[in-house]
């Protein structure tokens, strides 16, 4: 049987990430207890797949989850998931809103739903809990830790709670972005919309050195969905960047970017292609197609002869 | 007085971060609990300024807080702390780190020192406090939460706790970014090493569309410290860069830099220019000086007359 | 009374590009033996503009015209003329072409008419002259140097010479283009379609050394309609570039682009902005037009205060 | 016997050119009235190639040359030579500059002494001829021309001339470049030190067109030695670009940069790899050597498998 692992407890938006996947229901589902032990028990062979958030997350390990991929130097991107963010308040029996005197949940849920508290449960206490699921599973114990909890709705219908409220985010649309990871296997097949995700070391700390590195990506037609810079930790001025390319790796307008890229920062790591979750369609001009690729290599070619 | 809100409780990495600033000892300090609420104290006017995190920490709200700060339309960056990340464990009375069967602490602050604790304390049970400090402050509660807390050095001073153990972090050597926040007021003076930071919606989202924004920069030699794209919440391919420059804007090169973005995309939002805390001094070539800028612009005012 | 020089003698296509000027036909009109000998008369004071050759003329001087003007420091272009290049068959009697035995013409006319000539006057020989125009006064000479000459249609006009043929170019629809030269002074108004002429030294002979000019001008969205690498004759690897700029040095956009290379080159001089000879009227987006400018500009002088 | 055309007639810089290749004193040397007509006899294969100056030259021929070559559809570039420009005054019988009351030579060649000539001839009456080699022969006529011609030192010496006086042109230094063209064969060998001619289509006339071909070139660290736009003759805004590279096809860094061309625009034509004649040796940083094109690409396949 496949088994995953996710940044857990049972009930996280992780794992709601991670069901989205054909087959993870019936799949084991290995909950975590932080994206780098995920990643590790991947690393080991424990299970096939990690599930871990990469940007927005309202469960932590944000900022850290590619950063642990790349240090951990065996791990690629196979897919990703996209999922709302939305929160319920959920209790163990049936309660008006009005009788909440304590909720439990996570600071990060808390931050998020902190408008709608003010002005529906003034009068309520917030409990701190170690994640939303931990705060939900409070409620089940034999002293509970608050009359109620606020969390995914996964939580709730899998600890079988009562959902008072639901939607209760001060923001609405807000959409948590999701990458399984896995050893290294043979990359996805390309789609009509894929993703390619590369850490691309600053090869010198000057006005332009970025700007040197997105060329390639210009001249090659390929969109950056993300960038974000990171210290490598080596000191002042010493950067990486970690980006999401439009595009698959099969694709020669990517090979031949990241081709030109290798030439000024060697040490570029490809972490994968995998098929996009927005399912957004390619712009691909003629100048970057593959046709484009083919004819100007024959020419060269056939001047060289 | 002066009064200045923080990323809370007492005693955060946060509020080592004010503690940096001059005048801070004297100055009152209000803990806040989120960043949202620091900043919404400046904006109401209860204090003049607010200390927040920006970049790897481990107390919460980095992402947020800029994206904050750019939400909240009156407030602006005056200075920045860096603060060395480094955790102790303190307890109540003095004792032997053996004896410690549970530890209290903040999530993040957890998976940080994990490697440290399954090594040096694999018995002791995890309990999740809301922050370091409040896991600390749990301490001297009349039925204490854990036998011992895992803080920054500042909370455990502050409470008059032991401190047992120190620098116990997995990973030395990091440092957390926090920005001082006030209402928009005169710019900080320039100093031989500033930064600015900005927000650049992307006016079109196609390949080349961020480099045509960074050789704005790049012919004004002006070098980029970070970069990170952010989602506007206004749906698929729609973003906006946050940046920090090298440089002030009362600096030409800079100036001119902004005026030129200004025109792409005019709903740049410059949130301030203040004096680096690593103090590293600005590398600025004889073509990007204020002398060279004057110069052409004399140049071209004699042709057009 | 107005003088004008030009690139003489009388009835050549410099001389019919002058009188392409509102007033010229009532003007005084001073052939010159060399551009550089027009450019002096202007220099001199004795003449109050130059017309000259700048592109793909018949009549020499072309590749010399604006280093000329750019080595005599004093002198702008306030003009440009288009005029078709064709060449007539004239005589001083009427005669079949059957007839002809010898023709008089410059050797660069007569590079252009070779395959008519051999088509259809193949027993003709070509007789060598200093100018069309001279090969066709010599007809008038009391030992005519020729049975005809090949020229301008204005010289055979002027010399009330007989056409015997015309329209005889082999390469039909080919067009010379020439500049008006005058002292420094006003520059011409702006119109809707102008052109504006500049020499950059370039800084330093390297990979890139070019782009990082360009930049300037794309990032202002002034088009470049020429650009010509010219040695500078101090030695290997020293260029200026000759180029003509769409639009006006009184546009924000020409004097920012101008002002941006004035920092990396200094030496950059201006020649003149001037109305197009084709009047093809500009596409000046909103982000480079004057008003994005002067919005851009009002929002850093906010700042700056 | 190998057989060579030139831009004659007998004497000229360009036959001059000529003799500097090894081989040339002993080959065959075919003057010709053009530069087509040199071309024309290597198309049609009654000689093996052609020496035609390129830039700057006395003799004409110099901006017809690229494009001759260009339209010729079958002919490369394989060599090319440096002639400085210097001019002497040549007479039958020895004789005093002050006994000169007339000289023959081309227009160009007149344009050059002209300072020279007001100064120290200044009685002497300009006789205009079809070459300087035409004007220097006119001396050996029944019925000389004029007293003296201005010729290359050549010309002079081919017909056993006196000379009167040397160096006499008004800037001395000039250097004037010419090129030898033969029918399609095997590429020269890279050398050292090598240059790359291309025709270059612009595939669209807005702002940045040109920058975006630049880019190629930048990104792979390629030197751009000329560049010139030249009008299609298709109308308005259709330019192409010649320009002359460092660097030679068979360097990873040059096939790179034109395969990325050709994409962009597929009607890039290829007009030769040859050695410099300056020898200037080529600074290939380590980014665009041969090396890191091929690991770039050894890490592109591995990624690809």
């Amino acid at each position: 049987m496949t088994r995953y692992s996710f940044l857990g407890p049972s009930g996280t938006f992780t794992e709601a990430a991670l069901l989205q996947l054909p087959g993870a229901e019936e799949a084991e589902r290995v909950p975590a207890s932080s994206v780098l032990s995920a990643l590790t028990m991947v690393e080991e062979g424990s299970v096939d797949g990690a599930m871990v958030p990469i940007e927005n997350s309202v469960e932590g390990g944000v900022t850290a989850t590619l950063d642990a991929v790349s240090v951990a130097h065996n791990l690629h991107i196979v897919g990703e998931s996209l999922v709302p963010i939305t929160f319920v308040v959920a209790s163990r029996e049936p309660m008006p809103l009005s009788a909440i005197s304590s909720l439990a949940t996570h600071s990060h849920a808390w931050a998020q739903v902190r408008r709608w508290a003010e002005v529906t449960v003034p009068h309520a206490e917030y409990i701190p809990a170690s994640s939303t699921a931990a705060g939900a599973q409070g409620l089940l114990a034999e002293n509970p830790v608050a009359d109620a909890a606020i969390s995914s709705p996964l939580v709730a219908e899998q600890l079988g709670l009562h959902v008072i409220a639901s939607g209760i985010e001060d923001v609405s649309g807000a959409v948590t972005r999701f990458v399984l990871v896995t050893k290294p296997g043979p990359t996805p097949e390309m789609t009509e919309a894929d993703k390619t995700t590369v850490m691309v070391p600053l090869p010198e700390d000057r006005p332009g050195a970025l700007m040197e590195i997105l060329e390639h990506f210009s001249t090659r037609g390929v969109n950056i969905c993300r960038i974000e810079s990171r210290p490598t930790g080596n000191g002042m001025g010493d950067y990486f960047f970690s980006m999401d390319l439009e595009g698959h790796i099969k694709e020669s307008r990517v090979a031949d970017a990241l081709t030109g890229i290798h030439r000024v920062s060697p040490k570029i790591r490809f972490l994968g292609s995998y098929p996009r979750a927005d399912r957004k369609p390619q712009q691909v001009t003629q100048d970057v197609s593959d046709a484009a690729f083919s004819a100007a290599r024959a020419w060269i070619e056939s001047l060289r002869r």
